[in-house]
C-alpha cells in the first residue's frame, strides 16, 4: 500500500474520496500507524494508514501548494449544515506566540476529519463570526440561532452542527434551547479541547459523532463531545443540563442531574439513554424567537458577601438576577449579622427585579421548605429554580424577561419547563458514586 | 434482653454506659431492630437493640423528666474536644413551622449517637455560637480557629471535632486550613444532611468516623462525611480541596482534583488513600493566626458580564477579587466587544487590587499559556491560581492579604502551597469517569 517514506519527504496521500499532498512529520508515540503530514496551508493532517489509503513519494520538503477543498456530494447520504463560530475546534497553534489562534478558513478543520464526508454531505458552511466562547454575548446567540433556524428549515437538511469554543459552549447550548421554538430536527453543538493541528486533536471524533447525531431521530439541542478520555464514544447531552466540569479533559462535558440523551459510537451506533426526548418530525417550521433581555447577571453567594452588591445591580437597572445560593437554597437571613441579605432582597423584589436562586452545589435541587431560612426567602419573593443550572437559569431568564409583562409572569415562566431544564425526578445514577 | 413493649410505652433503656428513659415511637421500615424513643426533651433517640442493650417497661406515655447527660470517662480511650457551631447536625425539626431549627443544647445530638462514647472520651464541648453555615463570616472562622487551637494545645486531647452546617462547611474547612499554623493533630469538620431527630439522620456515622479520624496519625484539617449513600463508610477529605457537590445527598462532599486523605469505616478501620499527608507529632504548639482581610469578593464570570462590576468593587475599596474564569482561565479580551474585561482589569491591578483567577469548571487547572487570551490576561497582572478551588482561593486570599505588605507579596503567597491547596500532579482518577 504505502511507499517507503521518512520525515521531511513530500508525499501524495489518497484516501477513499480525497487526495492530500504534504510533508511527512514525525509520528506520535503509540500512534505509529497514523501518518501526519503538514499541508501547504501549514496545518497538520493525521491519516490512519488503512488498506484504503495509498501514499506516494513525490519529493522532498519544499514550498508546496494549498490543496483544493471540495467535499464530494454523495447521493445516498443525508445533508447537514454547519455554523462555525470560532473556538479551539477551528483553531491552530500560533507559532509566533505559542498560543492557540482561530483559523481563518473554517473548512480547513474538516481536512483533519475526512471521515466526516463518508457520513454526511455538507450542504453549507456558514461562518457568521469567529470568536472565543468567553467573548460571546447574547447578541452572538441571536445570530447563531437565526442561522440554525434558517438551515433547519431547509427541507434537504437533516440537522445542523454548530462548532464552538468549549469554555462557554454550555451557555450557548442552553440559550439555543430556549430561543429555537418548534424544534423538529437535531442540533449538535460541538467543540474540541485540542486544536486541529495537534496529534491529540479530539474534535475529529466529536465531529463524526455529531454527524451521526444529526442523522438520528432526536430533535434536541445537544452538546456532542467525548464521553471518556479514550477516543471510543461521545455523549449527546441535553443543552439545558450540561456543564463543562474540567478545564482540559476531553470528557469535560457532563450531564447534570440526568443521563445523557444518547451514547454515540464513531461507527454510527447510537444508544438512547434517556426517555425524555423530543423526536424528529416533518411538521411545522423552526422559529428563532431571539428577543433577549441582556440586563441580567449571575451572582455567586459566598460567606460574608455584602448585600450592597444587590443595590448596585438595582441602581444600574438590572431586570433580573440569578443567585447561586448555598445548599438547599440559602443566603444569610440572620438579622444579627451585618451581612444579612433578606432586607435588600426584599427591596429589589419590591422594585420589580426578578431574583432566582439556583444550587451552588451544581448537582441536586434547591427547596425552600426544608429550612426556616428557605421559608423566609421564599416569602420574601425569591424564586426557587429547583434543579436548574445557574448557567441555564441565566440564559432562560434573558429569554423570559424579553417575553413577559411583569414579575409574576416572569416567575411563572421561569418555573415552566421549556426545554427539559426542570427535571421531575433526579435519578441517583445521575450523580457519580 | 428486651422486655415486651409497644408504641407509647414508657421505657428505660440501658446501654453499656448510659441510661435513657423515653416513650417508644414507631420503628422505621427496614430498621425494625432500632428502637426509637422520644426523650423528655422532645428529641428522638435511635438505639440498635444489641445484646448489650436492655429495655425495661416502666409505664405508659406521660410527661417525663429530661434524662441527665453525663458522658462516662473511660481510661483506655483517648479524649477529644468538640466545637459545635450550629447547622443541621445539631438541629431538629421545628414542628411549628415544619422547618429545621438549631438545637439549644449541643450535647443533645450525642444522645442520638451513643456509640461515640465507646470510641473516645469527650473532654469538652464548646459552643461559641449556633448559626447556619450560610450566616457565617470570617469573624466566626476566627472564633472557631481560636477554640480549635486552644483545645489542640491541651496535651490530653487527641484531636478536635467541629460540628457545622453543611452548606458552607467547605469554606470553614479551608479557612481553618490557612489560619491554623503548626498543626500537629487531626481536626475533623463534620456535618449532617438530615437533622438528628430523623430516622434518616446521617450525622451519627459522620460523628463516629470523625472520632476515629481524631485517633489517627493524620494531622490535617479534614471534612469527614459519608463516602456513599449507604451508611458504610466516610471519607476524610483535605479541607482545601473539598466541595459540597449536591444539595441533599449524604455523600455530597467530594474531593476535588485529588483523592480523599482516607476512607474511614465506622468500625474504626482507616485506609489511607493519599500520600501527601502531614503526620501527628508532639512537637510545637498550634497557633491560630487569625488576622483576616474581609474586604474581598468572589465573582463568577459569565457571557456578556459587564466589566463595570469591577469598578464597583474598586470604588468600595475592596482589596482583592477571586474571579471564576472560563475554561483554562479566560474572560473576554476581545476589544471589539463592549463587554471586554481587559482594560478594567488592568485599571484595578494598577490601583493595587489583587485579581486571582480560578477554574469555573471546578475540576482541572487553569493555565495562562495555552490561549492568546490567557497570555494577555497574565501580562495584565492577573494571578492564575492553578487548580485552586474558588472557595479555597477566597479564604486563602483573606488570610494572605492580612499578612502581606504589597501586591507582589500577595501574588507570591497566593502561589505558595500552604495547606495542600496547590496540587502538583492531578491524577486522572481524581475525576470521575
Amino acid at each position: 500500500m504505502a511507499a517507503k517514506f521518512s520525515v521531511n519527504d513530500k508525499v501524495l496521500v489518497e484516501t477513499k474520496g480525497s487526495k492530500y499532498e504534504g510533508i511527512v512529520m514525525p509520528t506520535l508515540e503509540g500512534q505509529e500507524d497514523v501518518l501526519i503530514i503538514k499541508l501547504a496551508s501549514g496545518y497538520n493532517l493525521g491519516i490512519k494508514l488503512t488498506k484504503e489509503v495509498s501514499v506516494k513519494h513525490v519529493g522532498k520538503a519544499e514550498k508546496g501548494k494549498q490543496p483544493s477543498i471540495k467535499p464530494p456530494f454523495r447521493k445516498n447520504l443525508p445533508s447537514i449544515s454547519i455554523i462555525t463560530t470560532g473556538g479551539t475546534i477551528t483553531s491552530k497553534v500560533d507559532y509566533s506566540t505559542g498560543g492557540v489562534s482561530p483559523l481563518i478558513k473554517p473548512e480547513e478543520v474538516f481536512l483533519a476529519t475526512p471521515e466526516l464526508l463518508d457520513i454526511v454531505n455538507i450542504k453549507k458552511i456558514v461562518q457568521p463570526f469567529a470568536i472565543w466562547s468567553e467573548d460571546m454575548t447574547s447578541a452572538e446567540w441571536q445570530v447563531i440561532a437565526k442561522e440554525v433556524a434558517k438551515e433547519l428549515n431547509d427541507p434537504e437538511v437533516s440537522g445542523v452542527m454548530v462548532t464552538h469554543g468549549t469554555d462557554f459552549l454550555h451557555y450557548t447550548a442552553s440559550a439555543l434551547s430556549f430561543i429555537l421554538k418548534g424544534l423538529n430536527k437535531p442540533v449538535a453543538i460541538v467543540g474540541g479541547q485540542r486544536s486541529s493541528d495537534r496529534g491529540s486533536f479530539d474534535g475529529g471524533m466529536n465531529l463524526i459523532c455529531a454527524a451521526h447525531y444529526l442523522k438520528s431521530n432526536i430533535a434536541e439541542v445537544a452538546v456532542v463531545m467525548h464521553g471518556s478520555t479514550q477516543d471510543n464514544f461521545c455523549y449527546a447531552i441535553r443543552g439545558t443540563n450540561v456543564r463543562k466540569m474540567h478545564t482540559s479533559r476531553r470528557d469535560a462535558f457532563r450531564p447534570i442531574n440526568e443521563l445523557p440523551l444518547a451514547k454515540i459510537l464513531p461507527d454510527g451506533r447510537i444508544e438512547r439513554m434517556n426517555k425524555i426526548l423530543n423526536l424528529r418530525s416533518d411538521k411545522g417550521k423552526v422559529e428563532a424567537d431571539v428577543k433577549f433581555e441582556p440586563k441580567i447577571a449571575l451572582i455567586k453567594y459566598f460567606p460574608g458577601a455584602d448585600p450592597a452588591i444587590l443595590e448596585y445591580f438595582m441602581e444600574k437597572k438590572y431586570k433580573g438576577l440569578i443567585i447561586e445560593a448555598a445548599g438547599l437554597g440559602q443566603v444569610s437571613t440572620n438579622e444579627k449579622q451585618k451581612t444579612v441579605w433578606t432586607p435588600t432582597l426584599k427591596k429589589l423584589i419590591k422594585a420589580g427585579v426578578f431574583v432566582g436562586f439556583t444550587p451552588q452545589t451544581i448537582y441536586g435541587r434547591i427547596d425552600p421548605f426544608v429550612y426556616s431560612a428557605g421559608r423566609i426567602l421564599n416569602e420574601a419573593g425569591v424564586c426557587y429554580l429547583g434543579n436548574m443550572l445557574s448557567e441555564t437559569a441565566y440564559t432562560k431568564l434573558g429569554w423570559v424577561l424579553a417575553h413577559s409583562k411583569n414579575l409574576e409572569e416572569t416567575k411563572k415562566l421561569m418555573l415552566t419547563n421549556m426545554a427539559g431544564e426542570l427535571i421531575e425526578q433526579i435519578l441517583p445514577k445521575a450523580f457519580s458514586d
